[in-house]
């Protein structure tokens, strides 16, 4: 067989994300309990089946009356209570007044609410301590929204808040997008799954159940395939089983050593390939393109540069898949604790430690060793420091743009 | 029934905080598989069961070789290959070499690779265009982690880093703390679930499920009770129900109208009441007790404080809880966007929108009415900022100090 034709252009990081982006379509909708709703993506606005408050309500715990009986002194009959849930249906004439609590509705007719701090009760008499002023301490009907109101837009991945607003707009069902299945390949004959037997001179795979931990912080369904050796027809046929997923990632076999197979064994099965090299570090070898309908991404078999390019590339394709309208990883600003050189043509991506300062920004420290090998050094890592390619050296407490791992879950 | 006695003390909202905090125990740890454990609070430091890299190996593709033989234009002889997994068990003379790849280990009595670039291979020849470095391309043994080397301390909630560190670790199986239980119970005879009749003069309740949904981000088990009408043997009922929780928390109730029952009830079952008062805004009347060994915070019953201070004390008790060893509510740095006046004894919690201006500190613009009533606004609020109880007044620019709740899934 010959060797696979590729493009030998290195994308940019920005160039590859966009072009992995372009080929992907949010899931389609399904319907679940609000109650299980919280951190999904909606898949529609909702929008306020009601109005809230349904009527006038007070703001506070007193009495209600007509506001021009709220003069200092002016002593007033209470008539009788409405606690919340239990509206006073009387009529309240010149004179009178109603127990009111929060969010008990204003009998109708009246315009004014006596807080109950300003109110001295005597039996069924209240004696008015302050003026009490037209329209204050009365929630109007439809102050909070209103029926038909957006409340949470489409593509939103849903919070406590969100939920709280989407049960006071009655809804019991949320229409949500799916959660995409995204099925992980980890190729190599030296590896095995914690806790099984080691072959010889082989190691333990932590890839798969990494980017499946990924996977789950990115709103998405992991699929782990069983590891596959370095065997064309066996990376072959564990892509087929996964073809129903909305992504396959694989791990390992995307560099140019003669035991890479997973390229041809993908081309053997019809593998459109887009891109294979980006210009970055880590993680330069990273494969993207389509079999049949499904899209792939190839990562780095190095467990750092599979998390770091997963980071940049898988994340934001699952919140696209997701149906999310954000699909940009957040960056957030820092203070350098070292002195960084000059880089080159290569975006970095530089594992370190972050001293919080609250409320500065805070401290981010790049590891003098930036060896892709050290996985241990990545998970005490709890950030990514961006350099861009060329970017000039920076000394220390320079502004630098960061990608905080721990507030990502990842 | 003669009335409560109450300690009338308004506690800060640190005090309240340290004093929840001061009743509540981590939950035991269960065993849970390495695939369940993200997001998971670590029960126990996850220390290595093996090193790595196992042996010397390979950082590069190339060839392994004796160092001494790497001068420029010498010619080697490859006598055979050491693909990662298939280790080459020979012995290497002096004036031979051996394909490695990445991971590959390095035969016995190599200390030398030459990278595949700096190669010129012909056949079973290789000739050397760059000289080889002792030691160079070569992840030395236990470079990345010994054995017995802690790579996670417990009290971590596991991110997908940790998760392939635990992997690599040769971890099958992750011990974790227990998700705790927190019963959730709404009071009012005024409220009905979504979709359910609403009563005369009631509203949709949203407080239990948007409770139920920080329990859930917070790494909790929320147990949602069947709403309780303003009646004290119907509250009981449902809080003896709750027993088994690691926490109660109630909804409503919490004030001191007539109507507001919970507390009575919850002393007929033999609450001991630690607090009911805290200097802050929105949510001064917040209940804190022990019913028998459950500890209970009683929220406001208003969704606006009820979530505000759900944010400030019940995920720090969830964290608590979880075995977390940082319970710190996370603060963030922004810049405020309009003025605001000097504060009183309260301390404030403004809802507010962020506008992200990365890398800088997002800009903060509280809403100009901060009615506790609109859950619409508080769903459209990104952030809380911190007003302590005096501040001066702040002008626009000024440097706050924020909760981000988008970043927290609340």
């Amino acid at each position: 067989m010959p060797p696979p034709v590729l493009p030998q252009h290195m994308l940019s990081v920005e160039e590859a994300r966009a072009r992995i982006l372009a080929g992907l379509q949010p899931t389609a909708a399904e319907m679940v309990g609000l109650s299980e709703a919280w951190d999904r993506v909606a898949a529609a606005p909702i929008a306020a089946r009601l109005m809230h408050p349904p009527a006038d309500v007070s703001a506070m715990d007193g009495y209600a009356l007509h506001a021009v009986d709220g003069a200092p002194h002016a002593v007033l009959r209470v008539i009788g209570s409405a606690p919340a849930g239990h509206p006073f249906a009387g009529q309240v004439q010149r004179g009178e007044a109603v127990r009111v609590f929060t969010g008990s509705i204003i009998p109708a007719g009246l315009d004014g609410v006596l807080v109950q701090e300003d109110a001295i009760a005597d039996g069924d008499q209240v004696t008015i301590r302050e003026r009490v002023q037209t329209g204050k301490h009365i929630r109007l009907a439809g102050q909070d929204f209103r029926a038909g109101e957006v409340l949470v837009p489409a593509g939103r991945r849903l919070t406590a808040r969100d939920i709280g607003a989407a049960a006071a707009a009655n809804h019991p069902w949320i229409a949500v997008h799916r959660r995409p299945v995204v099925a992980i390949l980890a190729t190599g004959d030296e590896i095995a799954l914690p806790g099984n037997p080691i072959p010889p001179g082989g190691i333990v795979s932590s890839n798969a159940h990494a980017l499946a931990a990924l996977v789950r912080a990115g709103g998405g369904q992991p699929l782990v395939l069983p590891i596959a050796p370095d065997d064309r027809a066996a990376i072959a046929a564990a892509t087929a089983t996964a073809r129903t997923a909305d992504l396959l990632l694989t791990t390992g076999g995307a560099s140019v050593g003669t035991h890479d197979v997973v390229l041809s064994a993908l081309q053997e099965r019809g593998l459109e390939l887009d891109f294979w090299k980006i210009a970055m570090r880590p993680g330069k070898p990273l494969m993207h393109g389509h079999v049949g309908e499904m899209p792939m991404i190839g990562l780095p078999g190095n467990p750092v540069s599979a998390i770091v390019c997963a980071v940049l590339f898988v994340l934001p394709a699952l919140a696209r898949l997701c149906g999310r309208t954000d699909t940009a990883v957040p960056l957030s600003r820092a203070v350098l604790g070292a002195p960084l050189p000059a880089n080159d043509r290569r975006a970095d991506h530089l594992r370190a430690t972050l001293s919080p300062r609250d409320p500065q920004p805070p401290l981010v420290t790049p590891f003098p060793v930036q060896d892709s090998g050290m996985l241990a050094r990545l998970a005490h890592s709890q950030a990514l420091i961006l350099r861009a390619p060329m970017a000039p050296p920076a000394q220390a407490g320079a502004d630098v743009t960061v990608i905080r791992l721990d507030l990502l879950g990842i």
